[in-house]
């Protein structure tokens, strides 16, 4: 049986518009071909933070342009587009790259949601901006009709602010394994998944979220029983004194010793911090499971040992 | 074997704005699944007119309001957008209706582009208004930067027009078909799907092209090898002399009679005469393959012969 892999890409990898975009695409998709010309089956769950902060800019800008007509469009709703909007380029470039080396495999983009839970003391603390800086009287105007959380940003005006919960369950994993199981590269957890709260036991509910992207595509990879997490970013290994003259790189550790790691303080929070600890919590799954955290052009390298940090059991 | 249907449904019957289009889908849900729950298998093709317009609008204003920092945005990759902003709501209203009954079968939304022929006669007669309405200024500003085609719509201004080519091939069939056979209703060509180009024999182009949702569920009908096409749209029925004193409408009807009436100029372009020729070729298209056209409320009567207008070889 083929080794199966999550790979996360982050948002700001595939570029801040749609030129940058295709471009990027075409770069990923020619360095998670070469996984699977190794034989790899490959599952892909990617960031949206540009992506969606766009859809977002647009979709505020026509409520301002005609506020008799248009309605807010809730951020569970924008990232479903920006699944749309990523996705389509995505598996377009992986599908090119693969056909131009005679690889038959499909590749498909699924629409994903992720259910978080109310109770996630996530919610109690929104941290993460979205969407675009305000003035302070639609600040104000929001907060009044919408129960918008929202933060001034020194000099450049207000942001709302959402919480960023853990992933609980990925509503649409049967579709998903179905589709690696006949054959496919699948494009799924697009921005972290469209975040959900279950109601009525299985009725669902849009989220006012974002779901860290490495967390959805650890959550993913346990559920789909893959063997290694990929997390690409913008360095080839994660280092502990990062930044320092006795900066230190990681090549190879044990979940114990990253986690040793992450309670003194080494990763910053919101960059390599999350990415370590999803890596830590998909190596203590289950006995047997790896995490690569490394550059996107050194996923081939990495996977065989060569660069990069591997985490393992 | 369970019995196959393709149905399409109408972009308008979704709702002009995300409120309508909750209400909308969850009476669409409660059709749909009356007929999952009689033992059909289903494939779910929608346009996306009022759904598109409103991205296409949302990206002008984003592009009005700051032309340094963002491009136009292809139709192809709006259309991408509304797929997974329609295809959120619909999966999910289908998804909830199939759990209330306790029907175990799962949805997935099938991001989809469908190949036409950059050769095909539209192409020099593009028709179809798309977007918002411009000022001479922006229309005469596109034609010269972009190549657009623009008409003048007398007294509310300039309005770019594209093509409605026929559907050649749906790029993702084997995922919709891999997801089909695993007891999945599919959500597919959304808008008619993302129209494409191919390139170098398999690569794909984004084409400024709208396909009419009908054609495209019909392709989708005999590429899923399905025995019923269903087109929903206004009226319970089609009818020759329409909208006259001795209208009449049609309960049964063979595919030559049907054909006859088109040639006899019975069904409004860009309004029967489209469903009635995307029947007639569905029909025509293997023995035993049958349309009905109806409204969503008579579905379910009209696939047991009780109303709506049947077509069949």
């Amino acid at each position: 049986m083929a080794h199966r892999v999550v790979i996360a890409l982050g948002g700001n990898a595939l570029g801040k518009n749609l030129p940058e975009q295709m471009i990027a695409t075409r770069e990923t998709a020619v360095a998670i071909t070469d996984l699977i010309e190794e034989g790899y089956e490959v599952v892909i769950a990617h960031g949206n933070g540009p992506q969606v902060g766009m859809i977002q800019n647009a979709m505020s800008e026509l409520v301002r342009s005609d506020p008799d007509q248009y309605v807010t469009v809730p951020l569970s709703v924008c990232v479903a587009m920006s699944q749309g909007y990523i996705g389509y380029d995505l598996q377009n470039a992986m599908r090119e790259e693969m056909l131009d080396r005679g690889i038959d495999v499909g590749v498909a983009t699924v629409l994903t949601q992720v259910e978080v839970d109310p109770e996630d003391p996530a919610f109690l603390h929104p941290t993460k901006p979205i969407g675009p800086f305000m003035t302070k009287e639609e600040a104000e105007k929001l907060i009044a009709e919408r129960n918008y959380d929202v933060i001034e940003d020194a000099g450049r005006g207000y942001r709302r602010v959402v919480a960023s919960p853990q992933p609980v369950s990925i509503i649409e994993i049967q579709t998903i394994k179905s589709l690696v199981d006949t054959n496919h590269v699948v494009i799924a957890c697009g921005g972290g998944g469209i975040p959900v709260f279950r109601t009525n036991g299985h009725h669902l509910k849009g989220a006012a979220a974002v779901i860290d992207k490495d967390f959805a595509a650890e959550r993913l990879a346990e559920e789909v029983e893959a063997d290694t997490l990929i997390i690409l970013t913008a360095v080839e290994k994660a280092a502990v004194h990062f930044g320092k003259p006795d900066q230190r790189d990681l090549d190879d550790l044990s979940a114990d010793e990253a986690q040793k790691y992450i309670d003194e303080g080494e990763f910053a929070p919101g960059s390599m911090l999350p990415k370590v600890e999803a890596a830590v919590r998909f190596v203590r799954s289950r006995p047997g499971r790896r995490t690569l955290i490394t550059l996107l052009e050194k996923a081939r390298d990495g996977i065989s040992g060569h660069t990069g940090t591997m985490i393992h059991g």
